[in-house]
């Protein structure tokens, strides 16, 4: 799957003349939706059935700064996925090859009433694409 | 009442070194929603009522830079409430007492099938809230 | 000049379920310097020769409510120049070809004291790309 | 030292109608900047004099989610601190006294050319007061 591309905007940068940490969370997000969408299972779908998908916990290095007109792009890789946990863990590149950042990220799933759900059962489909990126990883 | 105070966050400038300019819609909508809030009409109460109130335009003059650290105090008037449509102005000083920005703000009302309501039949507590506001300041 | 392209993110959304009112404004400038770029005067070239250019004013109207997903294609128009003033404004669509947002901004020129400046003397190449912008769309 | 307190702005919503995960990051940021000027090295000192503090690395779990109009009490902790490294832990509680947030950053130093610096040469006034920080708490 190629890398999603994030062109960094000047409103992302902050008084020191790079991007903002925080934006980068941001960018994990974008990338990790693309991905999702280029799965075949984009959030839309999964909101649809009724199922959200909040971050349990993230981790992020930062390795080289980044500014406006920056391309950074991110590798998205399914590290981990239980049935009710996924794992996804990012590299991030700046145009010259070099890493700017990596990083983690846990999510699970719920239905309308807020509780966690196991997909198998409440979306095969998206079960299945994703015991199938674990494994095409492994 | 009292201006709303805005304390300025490191993750609000951009490389100029300043505030971007996108912030201070936000710092308008916090001071709109504290205005309500003091004006006993809090959001939260809105839209337990099922009832939102989606922007339907805006203007924001900007005359001084702020920055980190910076208070930018922020008085709301009501300029105009039709019962469809209140009209909303903002003046935003430093810690100086210079105006660092103004700025106006157009509001309707909608239901929850997103059709819009008039305040008076809907939410006629609210009404009476805002007619007083428009009253007491003309 | 092809309208930029602006795909909705996830966290650009709010409580509401649309597309927060205050990201339009960073849309904009996305815009508008996407459009500095294609005429051939990118942001950073200016910032290399000392200059910035801060927002005057801007005004949006909101037409209809986008959401996560949605692609906005936005067309920049120069609308105004005069040597020390640039003004703009900004069509923008839906996928259905609706329009979503019309805005408009204004711009000045400043050295790296922070003074006003006029763009023929300190940037005749960025001087002349402007005014033949303004006569071509007028 | 009282823990910092956020009000969840409207604008920090997304469309799970919840606090959206990326704001944590700055919320982090205005905790920790508040925690150094009530130490008496507010930010504004450390740039006065030349020094900039790029986050290395963060972490966040998420426990609760919050929403607008919630406000969150955030505690900071420095947890570790070499001379060159600064590290900072966070506990985030709702008003119900729930844990929502526990999180950790770590942080350097840089000159004006962008160097890892030494607080103790650098800033020996800071160096003290971090010091100070960690045995405290220790």
């Amino acid at each position: 799957m190629k890398p999603y591309i994030h062109n960094v905007n000047y409103y992302e940068t902050d008084k020191m003349g790079i991007t903002h940490h925080s934006n980068y969370i941001r960018f994990m997000e974008e990338a990790r939706l693309h991905f999702l969408a280029q799965a075949g299972y984009p959030m839309q779908r999964l909101e649809a059935e009724g199922i959200t998908s909040p971050v349990v916990s993230l981790h992020c290095n930062y390795k080289r700064p980044t500014t406006y007109g920056d391309k950074i792009a991110i590798t998205v890789t399914v590290t981990g996925y239980s049935g009710v946990k996924l794992s996804l863990s990012y590299v991030m590149h700046n145009e010259a090859g070099q890493v700017v950042a990596t990083a983690d990220s846990d999510h699970c799933f719920l239905d309308e009433a807020g509780r966690v759900i196991a997909l198998r059962k409440h979306a095969p489909g998206f079960h299945a694409i994703l015991k199938q990126a674990l494994e095409g990883q492994s």
